[in-house]
């Protein structure tokens, strides 16, 4: 099974959901779903974490709790929204005892707190063999940008430029499994400064976590633009550029703006990667090579 | 691991919630949590299907799909709230073909829009193994309803009259694994008709998953009341009451009320079936036995 293949024709499924269900601002496909609910609009995203796909077994508990409510609170940050409440629910083997369930579901409720995203409900169940893989979901409702509005991926114009914070690749120790995959910071406070200092000129946003060339294919293929990047301008933590573009879990920003951009923002180091045209598809450039960047990254099959 | 126990700690641990996060109106521990967004008061809750847990393997997909839509609309049925929009993640085994999975996609959708509740985003992952068990997880986000509000399960009062509709227990078919368990209708228009019907003297509600038995003492204590159910007043669709009050999946609504009753409401027959009075515990009377409930039911181990 081919995962972004499976999204793609869910979120193709959806486009029209909001002729039909007028408060779906935004369906399937983007960061969050955009609700109106009364006269105010809400961010919903749900994500899922699995032992031995997104954590090897043996990752200390408090570290996979982590993980699994900074997933879904970086795709709030994608928003430049602030998380309002989380729900959680758990799947556990069958040998997994209850001193380790319940030190589980604290940890989980003491990250959501940490973000300032309470837990207000969730469910747990035993699964039926001793073999099957913990998972946890985390669904996080929360606010837009109470003057810029939600930031879709499907934004970007020609003539923007192209941005990303903080450094890529390098986030899982093979050796380990541990790494800043487990223990990155969302970029919460970063998307919203970007969207309180650019205002209307930041166009598109979305966080890294298919890896840059995957992740940036998909944000032009939203906005219907062509995008080009500078494989020596992509700050990386890997070796070199082909791996920081393809191994994935940075959780940091990809943004497209016009006009005049910081150089840091928040905690976080800002870094203008390429530029935005029209037409089609995502390259990146490496002296006199053009590379199709959909062909990088990481999908699940 | 004991489900119950664990959800209880969990709901414990959560109870001044409130106090440090004043948009909570309820947190975890009842059907559905209440979040105030803006001016406006709404319904979140979290389920999962698993197989061999849920279902059996080979159930069609599309009765699949359907119980875990519909397992999270009923949560939203017991507040008598109306579903806005839902949320779901599939983790499919490594053998679970591309076909499969888009079937059960579409099928998820399509079940999410017979209950007014469009689909608006969802994940979807490959599970390591190929023995691993296919599961589903949904959230829904409601409203709750406009005059009377969410109705808790901790509302009971001494001198109401015990309620539920429908009829209790064989849900589920051993032979076959079919049952009303994959195909019961959620009783959202019960729910809100009662809440119409009654306002006010509606005083408390939950719908029935865990069996009357383990269900109606979860109400009672929540209450701080003490209930005393007829075992020969119990309508069913089990052989005898104590089936009936045991084996769960009804998804009827079991509720508290005083003044007049209807005797059905909407597509349902409504059931007197005991009383509340100050004190504690739920107990089932037998002729001259009083049987504690609170050991009837299911719990998952």
């Amino acid at each position: 099974m081919r995962e972004s293949d499976l999204l793609s024709a869910i979120a193709s499924r959806s486009a029209n959901l909001g002729a039909r269900f007028p408060h779906v601002l935004t369906g399937p496909g983007d960061d969050c779903a955009v609700v109106r609910i009364g006269t105010t609009d809400c961010l919903l995203t749900v994500d899922q974490v699995i032992e031995d796909r997104h954590f090897k077994k043996g990752t200390p508990l408090d570290l996979i709790a982590r993980k699994a409510i900074a997933r879904s609170i970086s795709d709030i940050a994608a928003m430049a929204g602030t998380p309002i409440c989380a729900l959680a629910t758990g799947a556990f083997s069958k040998d997994f005892d209850q001193a380790h369930a319940d030190e589980l579901s604290a940890a989980l409720k003491r990250w959501g707190e940490y973000w300032n995203c309470p837990l207000v409900g969730g469910d747990i169940a035993s699964l039926p063999r001793e073999t099957d893989p913990l998972t946890l979901t985390v669904t996080v409702l929360g606010s837009t940008h109470a003057a810029r509005g939600p930031i879709l991926r499907s934004g970007a114009q020609p003539g923007d430029s192209i941005y990303v914070t903080g450094k890529l690749g390098g986030s899982f120790d093979p050796a380990t499994g541990l790494g800043k995959h487990l223990t990155f910071e969302p970029r919460l406070a970063e998307a919203r400064a970007l969207a309180d200092a650019l205002g209307p000129n930041l166009h598109a946003m979305m966080d890294l976590s298919d890896g840059l060339g995957r992740d940036a294919s998909r944000m032009a293929d939203a906005s219907r633009a062509h995008f080009e990047l500078q494989a020596d301008l992509i700050p990386r933590n890997a070796p070199d550029w082909h791996r920081a573009a393809s191994e994935g879990e940075d959780y940091e920003l990809l943004f497209t703006a016009s006009g005049h951009v910081p150089a840091a923002v928040a905690n976080s180091a800002v870094t203008r990667i390429g530029t935005v045209s029209s037409g089609s598809g995502c390259f990146i450039i490496e002296s006199t090579n053009s590379i199709n960047a959909r062909d990088l990254g990481w999908d699940h099959t």
